[in-house]
């Protein structure tokens, strides 16, 4: 069983790497900015129809503000970029946000910081593979309803390909992205080209009628008006989220890191806005029609639309319009709006386990998610990411526009703090420096961070206000359990160090007296005999074996044969009205101990190595209970003794790893004179 | 956590019981009756219900059959006592029949009566209690639907009474039983004089009209005829479970067992025989109508039923039509059929864990079927019948119907084997007996196992040939399924045993020469002070400290602190290139054996002891790792040096057991003479 799993992952995963192929190139700028931008760029595959669907609510007329919408999200992530390009230039090393708050405004800011980016990492991946699994149903309408399939397939896939880790191409992940920009530069200037000779053509969605929803009778008018808008803004921010990509990697940039991670930011941003505001500015010219439910909120001529219509995305209907339902064109731009989406999640891949490893070794999460796994990528993070990435696709069968409420949030909760953060740095640095020029310049900083968190927390505050009861609060209650569980690991884990810390003059352990040495024993057979004889090779000061009278029949018949063997140990017949073992056991070990205190007790229990799952339920239960038991002793050791059952031959293989480090020879170290190299024998 | 659990089992299953309360007084023939013969009479309550039902499905007329159906089901009854009467003369031990196929026919046979028998205990259950929860709904019309609710809440009740063990009254269980005959005889009588006299009224159910099965059109003719009743017939012999209860039983019973033991069977022969013909002709006299499913196979005056119609069980419709709907004989009816069916169960739950614990004790099934819990009865053969039972009441909604079909086939299959083995068992006892006389009886008995052979296979064909399609075909799965796993557990045993088994003068195992002890580091803190000081403690031959360099930082780290602390053992570093622990460490090990193949190694690793659950997932999965691996290194032995976290202190306790056997004082064992009892210090 074992070794097939591991057969299984030496497939999927490969071959282990030496930890020395962990150093690797910087990445140059022209590398760094499509990898980096991903993320960010491919919201354009699904923030146009959120913003489109939205004020669809209100009717048709309400649809042709969603430019205005998108215009201010992209006003919204300017200001984000120009903050974060002083950001990168005070806090260069890649810590990104949880840095700056952890640094600013103290561990729990920084904690928030992580538990709401870990949050919104998780939904990166839903989001991005659940809309690229749509544009797949839309260039294969046959395979609708199998979103959620092909979805998790896409998870599957990039888990295999980040736990194969180290070795991918970055001109692999770079040029799709190029080809992306590329591709929709060159639709969206055919479309304007067509829209001022007046031979654009119309989305398939055009002929259709938006039925308002009974909440929205008189479009966008009144306070209602108003806050649909406001939620519209809000889902629509949804293409801000992997603008912080940049910055939580400078570290992997070509020296100068800070000016190069600036530059990526900015070209990021003018990307981003003119491929996000012409997309929409062309759906609306090719009349693109989404509704959040096409069934109820699309009509056909007064009647029901057709049961078999499947309703496309945005991009994907813009991209019909311009270049016509059955071209390359139209592929195309599907094509590479998948592969773009797969590499966002990808950069999430990467993103989750980067921090979540800082955490770990912060103190704030499992130390398992600090170790680097056979490829070096660290292993449990990203199958901690694929785990709930696909749960998360499977509870909401990989809707994209039920899945963006909770998005969106956490990034959002990062802004905000990282803002505050940087409020306070300024403030800081300010009443450290004297020269008039300098403080000018950091008053300039500060106003621009001022107004980053202003804008930030407002955001946030209509993240909150208008989608809170849509599903927002699922993402607020992750985030608050995430932090619940990070903050009480790290007081756990600062607590065992305080206890566990050696004091000044503590090395000196007081040795313990004597050593009394326990067998225990039930049915005679081979393993107990073994026992016997392992602890009279250690040479105790007492030996004693030990049956505990659970079942006077066996007892008697174990005592008949340790005689008969003539075993040269003392058997000791411990009572137990209750057909227990472990309490008369442990109430003799009490004696022992109150009339020898500095004794130490070894108890060595005989124990079945099996190689049969089932084997271990009926083999072995007894001991585990008492070896469990045996623990809460002060001064009791537990030696188990193994016995090899004839099945666990096949299991006793390392697997592949052992014959890989048969190399690993004891290496003298030069800064331990102490040690001693076994091979050495005297 | 652990401390609430212990808590609340104190509550519902009480202190513990020593030993010694295990002897019990034998039981008197006129309270055995009553108790062994519950199971038998019980079926009163769903086997009438059930011939009816399945004829129905042919129409009125087929109906009418019914207690012809009855007739053929206690003829069978009486050949299986008869034969039973002297199959208990021959094995007065209470083996029953897995003792009989198992001497006669071999071990095979043996386990598959064991198998058949299980899975009928626990359909005896989930039948019997289904059959109860329809009872109580029958008093209490308004909480139809909640069947399964009641019937698990039965389950449980009868499972914490069985948990808590002896010291239940024995008049407790049979007077209910005493007065569930007297109420059903004078309800028969009543219904007798009232038809004689002309004045018996109907059941509730009269006035409808049956729908026949569109596969029945013609009533009971022909081939499909013929095959109804049989399958009629088939249910009906649900009736017949439990009259093995007596043969398994004898050793309860005050002396003499054997003669006692059949005069039980006769007098429930007689009982069940009278109380099961006589509900079924007062049924068809008071025009009882009962379906599968009502709202098809009724009608009331050509249009459907009402809605909120229930369908009550033929003794309660019996008892209406006798009594009237709301009188006290109606209610009295009831609630007598309610105790005697939770008494059926209570058997089934004495049964089973019995069962189970003979198998546990043969090897068949785990040993821990075989222990007695805190109150002397076989607590974890309980818990699984109970397991097994709420899963069929809820996998069939506590359905008797559906039930019923899974039922008999494993108590058919243990006559039948059962019958086989007599058969054998009189023909080994002709050929040692030349007594012409005593041969002569001889004969005859085995003549009345041929026929009761012949009898049972019968049934257990039409069993299989009626039903197999209709849901037996999981009760034969089930069957074969348990054969599996006890057959290779028991090969597994056995094999055991070989390997384990201590030769003539193996005794005296070699010692091994000398004692090499590691102590494994990771981090150096106080733990690792504690492994150093015991294993100082123990003097081995050789002592050396070992870290792994899977992290070279940390590596540096505590080789620093080992030389700043003066420790008096040398430290070795492990190369890991693959950031492994395990495979270095199992490396060195082999290199020192390959040195000094005699040594025993003693591999000392420090553990934590947690007070949380959570706690246990974020400290020693390194450490259970690499003992996993070390126990399938020959000659290696682990000691684990537990060090208490403050946070275990709250787990410290042992719970009440712990005072309770606080008198559990070293036993000297007249029988062995090394024994020491370690008050006796030198």
């Amino acid at each position: 069983m074992l070794s097939f799993l591991d057969a299984l992952k030496r497939i999927l995963v490969g071959r282990p790497f030496r930890t020395e192929r962990l150093k690797e190139a910087p990445l140059r700028k022209r590398l760094a900015l499509p990898i980096f931008s991903a993320s960010a760029l491919s919201s354009i595959a699904y923030a146009p129809d959120e913003v489109i669907l939205t004020l669809a609510l209100a009717g048709l007329g309400a649809m042709a503000f969603s430019p205005s919408v998108g215009l201010a999200v992209m006003v919204v992530m300017l200001v984000i970029i120009a903050s974060y390009r002083q950001s990168v230039k005070a806090y260069p090393s890649g810590g990104g946000d949880y840095e700056i708050a952890s640094v600013n405004l103290g561990p729990r800011a920084g904690t928030t910081v992580a538990a709401a980016l870990l949050v919104d990492f998780v939904l990166t991946v839903a989001v991005s593979i659940s809309s690229a699994s749509h544009y797949v149903i839309a260039a294969f309408p046959a395979l609708d309803g199998s979103q959620a399939w092909f979805a998790t397939a896409g998870v599957v896939v990039l888990t295999v390909l980040n736990l194969r880790g180290r070795g991918r191409s970055k001109m692999g992940t770079a040029a799709p992205v190029y080809l992306f920009i590329g591709v929709v530069l060159v639709m969206l200037a055919a479309g304007g080209i067509l829209a001022a000779t007046g031979t654009l053509g119309t989305a398939p969605s055009a002929g259709f009628e938006v039925v308002p929803d009974p909440d929205y009778p008189h479009g966008l008018t009144g306070l209602a008006g108003v806050l649909l808008v406001l939620r519209a803004f809000s889902t629509g921010s949804a293409a801000l989220t992997g603008v912080e990509v940049p910055i939580s990697n400078v570290h992997k940039l070509a020296a100068p890191k800070a000016r190069n991670s600036a530059a990526v930011l900015l070209l990021l941003g003018l990307f981003a806005g003119a491929l996000t505001l012409g997309t929409m500015y062309l759906a609306r010219a090719v009349q693109v029609r989404v509704v959040e439910d096409p069934a109820t909120g699309l009509r056909l001529d007064g009647g029901p639309i057709p049961a078999d219509y499947i309703q496309h995305p945005v991009l994907g209907q813009v991209a019909e319009a311009i270049f016509g339902g059955a071209s390359i064109g139209f592929y195309l731009v599907l094509a590479v709006t998948v592969a773009v989406l797969l590499i966002a999640a990808h950069t999430a891949f990467n993103s989750f386990p980067n921090l979540a490893s800082h955490l770990a070794t912060d103190g704030y999460l499992p130390r398992q998610l600090r170790t680097r796994g056979d490829r070096l990528g660290f292993s449990n993070g990203i199958l901690a990411l694929a785990i709930a990435a696909i749960a998360l696709i499977w509870v909401f069968d990989a809707h994209v526009p039920t899945l963006i409420q909770l998005y969106v949030v956490g990034v959002f909760v990062s802004f905000t703090l990282s803002q505050l953060g940087m409020i306070r740095h300024w403030g800081r640095e300010l009443a450290q420096t004297p020269d008039k020029r300098v403080r000018a310049r950091i008053h300039r900083s500060r106003l621009l961070n001022l107004a980053g968190f202003a804008l930030t927390a407002a955001v946030l505050l209509i993240v909150l206000g208008t989608r809170l009861v849509h599903g927002a609060w699922l993402a607020v209650l992750g985030i608050a359990v995430l932090f619940a569980m990070m903050d009480s690991l790290h007081r756990h884990y600062v607590q065992v160090d305080r206890e566990l810390a050696i004091g000044e003059d503590e090395s000196a352990t007081a040795l313990p007296a004597r050593v009394h040495a326990l067998v225990l024993v039930s049915t005679l057979r081979k393993p107990v005999l073994r026992a016997v004889a392992f602890a009279r090779a250690a040479r105790p000061s007492k030996l004693d074996a030990i049956v505990v009278d659970a079942d006077s029949e066996r007892t008697e018949a174990t005592l008949a044969r340790w005689e008969a063997l003539g075993i040269p140990v003392p058997i000791t017949v411990l009572a137990s009205p209750y057909r227990e073992i472990a309490p008369p056991l442990i109430e003799h070990i009490r004696s022992i101990k109150r009339d020898s205190p500095r004794d130490l007790i070894v108890v060595y229990i005989p124990e079945y190595v099996v190689g049969r799952w089932w084997e271990q339920l009926v083999h072995n239960q007894t001991a585990m209970r008492i070896k469990n038991r045996l623990h809460y002793e002060p001064g009791v050791v537990v030696a188990s003794v193994p016995w090899r059952l004839a099945s666990s031959d096949a299991s006793m293989d390392l697997g592949p790893t052992e014959e890989a480090s048969a190399g690993a020879k004891p290496m003298p170290h030069p800064a331990a004179p102490q040690i001693s190299n076994p091979k050495d024998k005297p």
